[in-house]
């Protein structure tokens, strides 16, 4: 039952209103960068007052990392594919559409986080908690059908197909895409989760 | 004979002088973090006029890129273990122990480079190259040795090891150890080197 709750997509702990702030918040982050980004600039955009900002996020950390959170709870899929190739291949693709189209907003998220132990603890919550929930099932149904052994999962390095594609799209040395991810998929991530035990 | 000349530690490309005010650059950014590091400090710390800071490095971009580089120069190893699970090890712990005493330094290029194009052009061509062709060596070798086959190397991954490594570091959620590079290169690494082909 509980699995059920997890497999359903999380409902969004904002109102309308709220998430057309973080919409914007997210459009400006990514048209002018993080240190142009000013609270006057998003209740402009959204036809808000500055004090309606202010009073749900009352830091531009806060209001970054909410307009994120917000930002991936929306293309968060469950991939129920079938197969454990299929699944990752569609995380990976996920990850890589959002990480490529909000690479500006990743950038600022990092530093703020590194900033501030609350908005550690609150992305922690808040989002990583959840990812690897995600990954984790996606995992167990693999498990499950008999596709790998439990023992072939290292926990440790839960995220490591996000974590990589994200570095790659902060640091932008070369195009990431989706042969980037099928390769990913192919030559590492099955071979390790497949490997002789 | 150009092997050779690889494998060689590739000599500073600053004057003692320069490279004390890179240091005094490292050890302020690591105190006190980006935002907070002038050139004034630099200099008072090196014990230097801020004119002799920026003739070198004009902005505050590029003297932040320089340190960075230069401290990675310091610690790059060539590992020379004689297997290949010695030397994935042996960079692993390397790039472990700088990303995790440079974390604030690391935050601050990749902002930096996301900024300016100029940067991520030095970035590429003082730094990534070097990087890339110090891990195709490392496979290379593995090759020559027989332990794996040419066709087994993902090009496209290359960065895998030091980037998840980096996203690591820089997302602190959990600490980062050389536990972490153990499994990362007998669960991951070594399988998908080791694949059936």
């Amino acid at each position: 039952m509980t699995r059920i709750a997890d497999r359903t997509t999380e409902p969004s702990p904002w109102s309308p209103r709220e998430a057309e702030l973080l919409a914007a918040t997210l459009q400006l982050l990514q048209q002018h960068g993080y240190e142009r980004l000013t609270v006057d600039a998003v209740a402009a955009t959204a036809k808000a007052s500055k004090a309606t900002v202010y009073r749900r996020w009352p830091s531009k950390g806060e209001l970054v990392l909410a307009a994120f959170i917000e930002g991936c709870r929306q293309v968060a899929v469950v991939p129920d594919t079938g197969t454990l190739r299929g699944d990752l291949l569609r995380l990976g693709e996920a990850i890589l559409d959002h990480a490529t189209r909000h690479s500006a907003t990743i950038r600022a998220v990092m530093v703020e986080v590194s900033r501030d132990p609350a908005l550690r603890e609150a992305m922690q919550h808040q989002f990583l908690d959840g990812r690897k929930a995600l990954i984790e099932s996606v995992l167990q149904d693999a498990v499950d059908r008999g596709e790998i052994q439990a023992a072939a999962i290292s926990e440790e390095l839960w995220d490591l197909l996000p974590g990589y594609l994200m570095f790659r799209s902060i640091v932008p040395s070369r195009p990431l895409t989706q042969k980037t991810v099928q390769i990913f998929v192919d030559n590492v991530l099955i071979p390790s989760l497949t490997r002789p035990l």
